[in-house]
């Protein structure tokens, strides 16, 4: 694990996970700009569309950073928040299959996160925290501890003193929950975050978006620009109001369509039944959960258990490397070693896809009218691990230091990394 | 970079390159084991062939660690001797292509090193320091700086007092110098380390081997065997003698042919001439040193610069990516973050290939009559990533610490990571 150093010693300060933060001095506000390819920031850059993150970039600290691998949107939120990687939180996707018991275990409540957030700590030792989510599935997790605000956008209307620190979100806000799949589960969460500055002034917020639009919306289409206008202006809010901010993506987002538009889909269940015959093989895809409209639960990384003793481990590895679309297929070791996720929360195999192609299970797994017209658009593997990393302040960084998402609290909070 | 923790203040530590080092209690030395991948170790094993290793992984400590990107020889060794990455140090594979001067830099010496090595360091502060290696072109990379013994089995007979620090090493270890292309250039390596142990006593010995058995032959080979063999009874030696031993290697070893044993190659500049005309870019084997016979210049990772401004990145990174065989094409910044390699020592873009491939410049600039009927085994790609880490003592292991195989130093010193 990395350290954050020159600590001022006079500040008081929480340390977490091994690193050590300072105590905000100012609001402190970092939103997870979920699916925020550094595309679409320059896209919208480009396009003179946000004035206040290209002010952000030139005045504060702009750089790239890696996501979490797999590059979905649980383990990184939860990473963001714990200030380390899966190996530590053990969230290994939206979902896993638990080798002890044989069954698929949702990571949609805060059981499966075993390290404490920065978020819990700083409220425990009385700071006050606010963390506002687009869809319930995170809340839990990311609230896991909290003593302060955590709610939902999706759920905005049943948020309730006891379960979430705060009622009447919809009359905050000044309008209704918007609908799960809508640009405006994004937008809600910033409004909240802008409308809870002004009367609660928390001394950390942590906003977590939908990637909603970019799975539908390449960069330079007018849809996705005008969600960049209308995020940007949010942020431009919030620094108004004497915010420090700092900005990051959960992961980035890959076009997996052919020049025809039809989805450029391996599906791997398929194709090792019909080698190694039904039901030896088990292919996870850790991105599905409830919510899947918009990626069909397709993306860049899936997770082979082998369901029985007498299938080859070396003869899968083989026969799944031979396949065009795939790029790395690891046995859990080599993933453990090279991507820091937790041992008890991989498959087997891990497969990782090339550029521009998803993994599926079977065929019948994925249903892709969901998709209604549009190209898929997804992540998951190795290619969506960059993603944008940007403060209000500067930041002291250490140019030999790989710069991880989950850095942008120390980032932040201690203007050094 | 990580830092070495459960330091013991009341003995005397070198800092170097942020991390801190006790002060050797007994003699330590550290074996490079040059191309051993995991598999060498698990065939030897099995076959009962290692007595001191397997005496060492169950009394001691062993893992497997992750080597540095690419998996070559030099940004390995000089990794480990420093204890930090590439993007620390500088060397970045056997040679470079200097963008700025338009010249290819050969890594030979110790001028493209910019960080000092814990070797010159100890021995700064008063150890004694050895270093051996197999071939002379790494000899002056790690003996920079360093007020001790250095010198290569190569040239064991051109050793003098003047620049190597001793002379008559081939007295010393009863033979003459062996063959450059010779299993036992690495076994001289050895033996002269443990005349060392006896006579000269070091404080630190870093014995780094080569890998031109590991390239000839696969694990269960009788001729590997018999070399690993020949390395453990010298390991077996070592700690007779009192040593503390740390063994490693800079990369593994990947067999990249096909079912009748012609080596799966791509050769990239006949693809990017014959897509985007001759001269328009210029493809970098960074395994290409004045000593090939055993690999024709043939890894898992090349590098693509642009020659021309007319020429577009993304087109080149789209066609490459295309070629089956290529796991990864990354964009210059991409692949400084993920693999901690240094800016300006890298190409506009960075090749990976995927288990099996080799990749090439042109089928004109390699030789594959000098493999002389061998299948192709070589290195330098995520595949070669995962390289054994094994001491003579117990280390206390962080289970969250991504171990590196430029670990291995804090670990036989520290006892600890």
């Amino acid at each position: 694990m990395s350290e954050c150093n020159n600590i001022n010693n006079d500040k008081k300060t929480v340390r977490v996970n091994g690193r050590e933060y300072r105590w905000p001095v100012q609001p402190t506000v970092v939103v997870c700009f979920d699916g925020c390819d550094p595309e679409y920031i320059d896209a919208a850059s480009k396009a003179g569309l946000i004035p206040n993150i290209d002010s952000m970039r030139s005045s504060g600290f702009a750089s790239k950073a890696l996501a979490c691998m797999p590059t979905f949107t649980n383990p990184n939120n939860v990473s963001i928040v714990c200030g380390v990687p899966p190996n530590v939180h053990g969230v290994s996707g939206n979902f896993y299959f638990d080798r002890e018991t044989g069954k698929d275990v949702m990571m949609v409540d805060s059981t499966p996160v075993r390290a404490p957030t920065l978020l819990a700590a700083f409220s425990r030792a009385g700071a006050k925290v606010v963390a506002i989510t687009a869809k319930d599935k995170l809340r839990k997790a990311l609230g896991k501890d909290l003593d302060g605000i955590a709610f939902s956008a999706e759920k905005a209307n049943e948020a309730t003193q006891a379960e979430n620190g705060i009622s009447n979100v919809e009359a905050l806000v000044g309008r209704h929950a918007p609908d799960q799949y809508s640009a405006d589960l994004s937008l809600f969460v910033l409004d909240a975050g802008i409308k809870l500055l002004e009367t609660h002034r928390p001394d950390i917020s942590y906003l977590s978006l939908s990637d909603y639009v970019q799975h539908k919306h390449a960069p330079d289409d007018p849809a996705a620009l005008e969600f960049m206008v209308a995020v940007d202006q949010r942020l431009g809010k919030m620094l108004a109001l004497g915010a420090r901010l700092g900005i990051v993506a959960d992961h980035g987002m890959s076009d997996m369509a052919d020049a025809e538009g039809n989805p450029r889909i391996v599906y791997l269940a398929d194709r090792l039944s019909a080698a190694f015959g039904a039901d030896k093989c088990r292919v996870i895809c850790p991105i599905t959960d409830p919510f899947v409209r918009h990626h069909g639960a397709l993306g860049g990384f899936v997770r082979i258990h082998l369901l029985t003793p007498d299938i080859d481990i070396h003869e899968v590895l083989a026969f799944v490397r031979a396949i065009p679309g795939v790029a790395l297929a690891l046995p859990r070791d080599e993933v453990c070693l090279k991507f820091d996720v937790a041992d008890d929360r991989e498959g087997d195999i891990a497969v990782i896809a090339t550029k521009g192609v998803a993994l599926g299970a079977g065929k019948a797994d994925h249903d892709l009218s969901q998709l209604s017209g549009t190209r898929l658009r997804s992540h998951g593997g190795l290619t969506e691990q960059v993603v944008p990393f940007i403060t209000s302040i500067p930041v002291k960084a250490n140019p030999t230091h790989r710069l991880r998402n989950f850095d942008i609290f120390c980032a932040v909070l201690n203007e050094a990394l």
